[in-house]
């Protein structure tokens, strides 16, 4: 007989009900002083590496701590070493807002803890990401023929897409790998400005990094399709299989858009298969005025769209839109393997009538993220989503006309969507001397802890580069930012000697 | 100039401070009523496939709507299609428990909402990361020379670590791929009881599924190891590249242990790497008398266990360990390509000292995941986490002496860790027809509302099997979900019909 006695019952079961509820209580109350406050903090703490993990033990804690204790630690040890990705002056990266809507979600889905392996492991999570995927689907404006699944980041999601276009070149990639008998090279064409996702996946998939041809992109940073279709040529020519073209819709540096509907002619040519990052810029979609940017993109045979990146879903929440969720499910559905065998897992039987997403990827174990997109698609409306990202297209046009009119600065990119890239340039400089000049200023401008800007690459050089994507991001702080960095850079141009 | 008036103010920002710090605290009471009343809910819901997705619009929202609306829908539009994993009598899969401690976790870590790409991201983050790293890794055995990383499943890990046992093999498959050169063909070996993400990081990895060789089980369902050892040498004789091993720790239908010391020395003798799929059975290693499971373990290439599983983090968390960091971080880094190209991404400079974690896998966003582990560790200790899981044990040996009277059910396995499985074996039924019998016992079981097991296949027949792996399980649920389990059984032996 299990004799629960045998432990001391402070060391089963979970924390007592009614001391639960407090600190759910206490914790609901500050994470609302965190948000009512965040404003006052510093975005970038001054620590060192090392500084956090030191006020941890680092021996695994035998005995039970206190939740009080703990709760102490996270503002003394965990505080002290966060960004704070939601402060409405921070411009890093593309902003992953969260908020209270999609906050309250969070929650609820942490405590469900449901897995949407299935239909049946919990219907409402498999039926709610099948209406949220409808929802973005219309929003960005893709077409019913585009069937959606939730992953985690647009990376896997981007691997998924290219998994699938693997096997469409018909060789039984899925059963006999790529390796070992007559399959020829497998290509994959983006513009040199396109997302280093595509080199993970192509390592990932065994088709190496060194078949990504990157395709040079015009003056605004949009693929040459002249080029594209001279290297696909080549390499047909050559016996190499030109499996799949990634164009961008919102690439990271500066959110350019590849002419999508000439490169989807030009996969129609080849027989290629056409993913479209638009991880960033799918959001555009929102706007009618934006809608330009997604234009062709219903020709291609996968999309993928972040809802985390600027439709004001939390980390992680990535969707993939294809066209061939059959070629997909073909690829990672075990079901047939598993019928075959001893049992590798606990199943249940699926409704046939839904789709059970475990079988269109990789991971098994899926966290109900649909919940959190629902409550802020409910609680913003389209016409809120909406209204926020023409509100930062409007701020970052804004932006722009402050570089223009600074003879100090020239705006390297044009500004379609929310990222400005600009470049202090003084005379007499040589290249070099200016890239390390950009990024002492950027050092200097996110060392103050009021701002937080990136330093990025194009053609190149290092520029600045601001990307806004916070819902409490207004204009009175991009005045404050700005007159950061033009003070930054004056100081800099005084004779401050620049660190490397 | 951006004029904000532009758009009605309720279409910005975020919902009023107040009114957030309101609902945070009706969520907190949703919550902890939740919790509370978990008991006396019905597990699965009575709901048919499209019933939750018809009480949504089909139609994205075009208008905002008020918080209170959003919530009550909640409870009238997704409960209704929710299975509680964290009833104590689900004891289906392996249970992922949520509870207090790390639900409080959650929701700090989706306030904060920052992305743990690299150190400067979040130095709290990757330090925090590092930390929980190192107890995880002392407390269920492994030395210091393994590195980890912290995924979200387990089927990530494994194929982040057969990819860096690909790239082992020397013949620069990052960079070339597996196809179109002189690459032998590179083969797996799993026992016939391990997980299918074998099979999945397989076919990702452009290998094939072919390529996995399930070697036969012994009658304890171990690998057996003269078998694995004529599998490679074969192998090798034809000029297959015998390339990893993965032996598993916890079995998912049985949770047996492969013989891991002996599997190492056969791995050693071929050069193959081994990877030690402890996902589940790397708990044990928190009990003295549970380190027997992870004996050999410390000769492995790499290490996956998922402390979502047994060591109560809720979804999704799964770590790899691996003593050959360097090589991972080999396959994944792009920094020399992001460094001779344009820019793909905004950057940051990284503290040399420490990990940034996008480094080492697939995926850039990563959540602030090691905070609820962190939360949950310390409020439990390693002493409570052994507790606990030591108490699962006991409870599963309960379940596997009340299956042993029983003349009615037979116990298919040995139950080393907290998984039964058992099988109603009634005289004059074949085994199709016993089969079908099983299923519909577990059928009649999860209709009722009362428990939730799952079925699984064992030596190709189907069994019923609980795991046990919710911290407010005790004996008295198992009482009464064993009392069903009989009656159901002795239900359908009285002439019922089965439904196939």
């Amino acid at each position: 007989m299990p004799d629960e006695s045998l432990s001391p019952p402070e060391l089963l079961g979970d924390i007592p009900p009614e001391q639960f509820r407090s600190y759910l209580h206490r914790v609901a109350d500050w994470i609302a002083d965190y948000r009512e406050t965040i404003e006052q903090r510093r975005i970038s703490p001054r620590v060192r590496p090392g500084e956090i993990a030191a006020r941890c033990s680092t021996e695994a804690p035998d005995e039970p701590a206190p939740l009080n204790e703990i709760l102490a630690e996270l503002d003394t040890v965990v505080m002290p070493g966060i960004v704070h990705w939601g402060h409405p002056a921070f411009l890093g990266y593309f902003g992953s807002t969260s908020n209270g809507p999609a906050l309250l979600g969070e929650m609820v889905a942490a405590a469900l803890n449901v897995s949407a392996m299935t239909w049946q492991t919990s219907p409402a999570a498999t039926e709610l990401e099948n209406v949220v995927l409808g929802w973005i689907r219309q929003m960005v404006g893709l077409s019913e023929s585009f069937t959606g699944v939730v992953y985690d980041t647009a990376s896997i999601a981007t691997l998924h897409a290219l998994a699938a276009a693997r096997e469409r070149c018909g060789t039984a990639v899925r059963e006999r790998g790529v390796a070992g008998h007559d399959v020829p090279t497998h290509r994959v064409y983006a513009s040199d400005q396109a997302h280093s996702s595509i080199d993970k996946a192509m390592i990932v998939l065994g088709l190496g990094e060194m078949n990504v041809t990157r395709v040079p992109s015009d003056e605004a940073f949009r693929m040459d399709v002249a080029a594209l279709r001279a290297a696909m040529a080549a390499d047909l020519r050559s016996g190499i299989c030109p499996m799949a073209v990634v164009a961008t819709v919102g690439t990271t540096s500066t959110t350019s858009v590849d002419p999508v509907t000439e490169i989807a002619a030009v996969c129609t040519e080849f027989g290629a298969w056409l993913h479209v990052d638009a991880a960033y810029g799918g959001a555009l979609g929102l706007l009618n005025e934006g809608r330009w940017a997604m234009a062709g993109v219903q020709l291609a045979d996968s999309v993928v769209v972040n809802p985390h990146k600027w439709m004001f879903v939390p980390l992680d929440f990535s969707v993939l839109y294809t066209r061939h969720p059959e070629l997909l499910r073909g690829v990672f559905s075990l079901t047939h393997a598993y019928l075959r065998g001893d049992a590798a897992r606990g199943t249940a039987d699926s409704a046939a009538s839904y789709a059970d997403y475990m079988d269109y990827g990789i991971q098994l174990g899926r966290r109900f993220r649909a919940l959190k997109a629902w409550m802020v698609f409910r609680a913003f409306g389209r016409d809120g989503l909406a209204a926020r990202i023409r509100q930062h297209c409007r701020l970052a046009q804004q932006w722009a006309q402050w570089v223009d009119a600074d003879p100090r600065f020239v705006r390297v990119a044009p500004v379609p969507m929310a990222v400005v890239c600009f470049r202090h340039v003084p005379a007499g400089l040589d290249d070099a001397a200016c890239d390390r000049l950009n990024e002492a200023i950027v050092n200097a401008v996110n060392a103050s802890g009021c701002a937080y800007l990136t330093h990025t690459r194009v053609r190149g050089r290092v520029v600045m580069r601001i990307g806004i994507g916070n819902i409490l991001t207004t204009v009175q702080h991009l005045e404050r930012v700005w007159a950061l960095v033009q003070s930054e850079t004056d100081r800099m141009a005084t004779g401050c000697e620049m660190s490397t």
